[in-house]
């Protein structure tokens, strides 16, 4: 098969290699997309813990496809169904997996162990073929397209946030911070329940645009109004009930400790170039919790791909750019330079 | 004022009253509509634990209207505002109270030390007037009709039991049993929170075609067929996540057993006519919790009402009866003999 | 080998087996001690879902022991190292396994996906070597006999019940209701949770004596006083934040929602004999929530073995008879005929 | 009777004050002792929002004495009865005070809606005779001292944190930063919920020390050694299950994220002189939550009380310095200045 292997930081070449066998409990998929996202552009320059060596390694953990083949006892997926996929296979034997927090497994990247985080510790989407273990995968309803089925990954990460945030959201207020891949997912998981105002703060207005598109009541642009102030006015001055940052911008977590209500909540589903800074005493004032979350995990992927069946998630939106295997070194250089203003960029193997 | 007065088991009589004065942080609502319930058929009956005295007792406690005056400390709303109400009023001060759990206070029916469950153990609103505590006030939107709002606190012991059960239901199974006012806000409201599936359970079927139409995905008709095996049909052999169970019918808690999921969720939000016979071992076999609420706690009124707001929850389609409170005694008599096949029968004095 | 093998219902038989080979992820145990419970009687008698069949079965899920060889992959132990289990080792691949659920495997018996329930459906303790999964298995500190051993398996299930009921114990009341092992071992879990009061209700002098020796502040004799009234005096009438129901009495039920406060909970850790019947409306109005839990799950025997590890939880002081595995026969025979008063009966192969 | 009055930054004198009248739901009560704390310093420098008015406030907020009268409605307590406080007092209306997180009240300040910070918001304990609210006192059991009563208060702080995080710490790994107060009933709070080891990390010997007699299974002298290496080696490199920092040095948080486990807990229960700079990507990578709490909530001093009633909560040692009401200036110097090493300094009026 044609697969891209990273043979150094930054360089990435598409060449032949044997088609994986599906082990025992693993499925052979056949890569129909597989989108790209900021942690892939750190693997693609190497900044990327217990990846596998250089020549080796093929990236790629936002993939979806068809059932090839199975592994032995594999009997949940059948030759030519429509999968996609969460990106962390945990280890099923540390504290953390056994009581369901595989996104945390403590034989992270230990293969032996059978830790798989697809396209990060073992070999991804960025191919003509992938192995995954059956507990990672889920089936795609007839009317999600594979295109959404990039995003419905995405969508596991936010839907994964709100769960560990113990969020049951109706009624309530939420901002979220970033109208990226997460954020705009996020937008609508947070609408699909209920809430009352969802308000995006971002400062590139297509992206806004895109926002109000999927269902965000308000749009702050941080560039032109200050965004802590915007999401008061719009509170009655108390603030939201759960702020989402999703934007990795160091100085959003101080706008969150800010806009959020006394007793609210904070969750963080980014990571930041450089270290934060922030009012902890406030936040300790204020009585509120900062949750995170890592990736899609806890069976949120298998809630998202309900909901897009459902007309309640939609991805395919959000899909601006689609590149061949075989460029997908443009492919990264355009979401690097944020070229042609890029929200999610696709490979079609 | 006029009111409706208790004053023996089945003897209810409008009468001249003062019109009540609100002490401090409470306020006068000028009732515009009250429904009524199944818990009103037993206090009418005089079967209800700490109501006052007869004679001088005005039950309903599903009352909606206008802001006429406010007691001291209030600022919270303004003579002329429209609100809607929760049942129960806690004593701020007990274990339950001061810890959130308000319906369950252990000065239940205590006066004195400010305990007020409107139309149960303090004055309702079968009557021109009512007065009620702030803290169990909640604002209408200009959208939501008085109609609505009657069903709008309906709804509120639904999305407490929701709460209460931890359920964040994105892309989950849900049964619901018993297709009364309180099953079918339920219907909706587990419909807005993302559930896959919202089976329906009844008997009657112009209750199961207003299921369908308020979202119910199924509806099964256990008059007809054996509403296990259906349920079960409907999911794969695994039962639901989430069996709720509105009917009060004594059978029905073992039909919950039975169609739960493994590890999965029983919610009861209704009261039965005698004690009640199931398989316990099986539920521990399968490691079902099992949770109650009684009434609308949690402030998840203020939940439902920013879901009618949005048009997520609808109410009014369930007013099948209107009577003039002078009537009052005729509506009951409906109720009670189900003549028309009432769903929800109110008084607007 | 030696192991025990059932050929027929009540016909178990010490029978020369294989010693069996450890798979990856698995490790072989020279198995030093067994206790017996309850759910034994029922498998000896043939009356327990899905075990292997006669001829094949060797039951008992409640060994500790020495590892004498590992399995592929697995570091995690070595050989000589002493050990316990928890009996539930799930399939790591359903929606409730992958979600830290593995007591409710969606798999339960499916020994092609890896679920393995030991002594129950794959062979167990009652032989010379027994065969468990890492992610099944605990370190034993020096200082915890195997006779403690057993018991700290016990243990987890009441440490898993809290668990499940959120329960934080601190200065809260709590009521046992069933001095059995299950019992006295969850006796001093919540006594060394810092409740204030453990109430423990039987009817067995020997036992509750015992009970009382382990940390309960004060025992009732079901047999000679009310206990309802004995707990609800103790409390200030209000009844005690939670009641654990460990006796698997068919009355035992309604007497937890009489003994059970308002906003309290109940956690079932028992079978019964029958269907079960109880006011499920007066658990409604009181606002209680029902928990139950099967077996040890969610990681509670690691909890379990630290408490015994720091001499909180003691065992061994519940073993009342020792049997060689030859008198395993007899050591049934005493158990099920309740001869000489028998709290937890081991084999010692 | 003699109060402590604020009269300007730093300027605290006795003077004669009017003994004050309890209003209904309120309590008069006699103040044997009042603790002082680093809040108090702030209070004294005139840096807390919401005080009252220099020339009227009384501070303290950790105090404990006997009832001497009795307002309207009041027959929780007698005139007589020793009793212990929480601070907070909530409006008891707003969203948060109905669903029990009244420390973070949104009618914070609010005198007039009913909130009452003692020696905060209202007046509090450096004076003869202090009001609050029945909702917010606590009757002590004869065996805790008046000394041990204002660490009573502390230690709720410290189990509303764990209470909170959702912690059952039975069998986990803790460690606690900052050998205070708050740190040291913390300490004891942990190893009484059965935690498997308390590492205690501080900088002066003698708290250290203190901690080791409390409970502390190690302790860590981060002036001597690297603490995060310590705690490192302490569990296997992984880290601690939950990290509680009660030190408020801007450079601990940063620790924490380090100490704690993947999948784990922070806790914060501390205030910071200025912004705090962490490693943010390094939790989230890390799956980590970080609870905070402030002040004595959800009815957790009462289980406090019930632990120092059963001996398992000591405060009287912490006790280092006691002065009379007429020396509380210098109180403060002493305190501010840390001579003779001040761990606790009370005012016995």
């Amino acid at each position: 098969m044609r697969a891209a292997v990273l043979f150094g930081p930054g360089d990435i070449r598409v060449v032949q290699r044997p088609v994986p066998r599906p082990g025992p409990g693993e499925v052979l998929v056949r890569v129909a997309m597989c989108g790209t996202c900021g942690t892939d552009l750190k693997i693609f320059d190497g900044h990327f813990p217990l990846t596998p060596p250089f020549g080796e390694f093929t990236p790629g953990h936002e993939w979806t496809g068809t059932v090839a083949a199975v592994g032995e006892t594999v009997d949940e997926f059948a030759v030519g169904d429509r999968v996609c996929i969460e990106a962390h296979s945990g280890c099923g034997r540390c504290d953390n997996c056994i009581t369901g927090r595989y996104t945390a497994c403590l034989n992270y990247g230990n293969a032996a162990k059978a830790h798989r985080a697809t396209g990060m510790t073992a070999n991804g989407g960025f191919a003509e073929y992938a192995v995954h273990h059956v507990r990672a995968l889920y089936p795609l309803p007839a009317n999600v397209s594979f295109a959404d089925a990039v995003l419905v990954t995405t969508a596991g990460t936010g839907l994964y946030g709100l769960d560990v945030a113990g969020a049951y959201i109706a009624g309530q207020d939420v901002a979220v911070l970033g109208p990226g891949p997460v954020g705009l997912m996020t937008v609508q998981a947070c609408k699909q329940l209920a809430a009352r105002q969802v308000i995006l703060v971002g400062t590139r207005p297509s992206r806004l645009e895109l926002g109000a598109e999927l269902g965000a009541d308000h749009v702050v642009n941080a560039g032109e109004v200050d965004p802590v102030r915007a999401v008061l006015d719009l509170t009655d001055g108390q603030g939201v009930d759960m702020a989402i940052e999703a934007s990795g911008g160091p100085a959003t977590p101080q706008q969150c400790v800010e806009i959020t209500k006394r007793g609210g909540k904070i969750l963080v589903v980014a990571f930041y170039p450089t270290d934060v800074t922030f009012d902890l005493s406030a936040m300790v004032r204020k009585d509120i919790t900062l949750y995170t979350s890592r990736g899609e995990g806890g069976n949120n992927v298998k809630r998202a791909v309900a909901m897009a069946g459902a007309g309640k998630l939609r991805g395919e939106q959000l899909v601006t750019h689609r590149f061949a295997l075989d460029d997908i070194a443009e492919a990264f250089r355009v979401l690097r330079e944020r070229e042609g203003d890029p929200m999610k960029v696709v490979i079609a193997p």
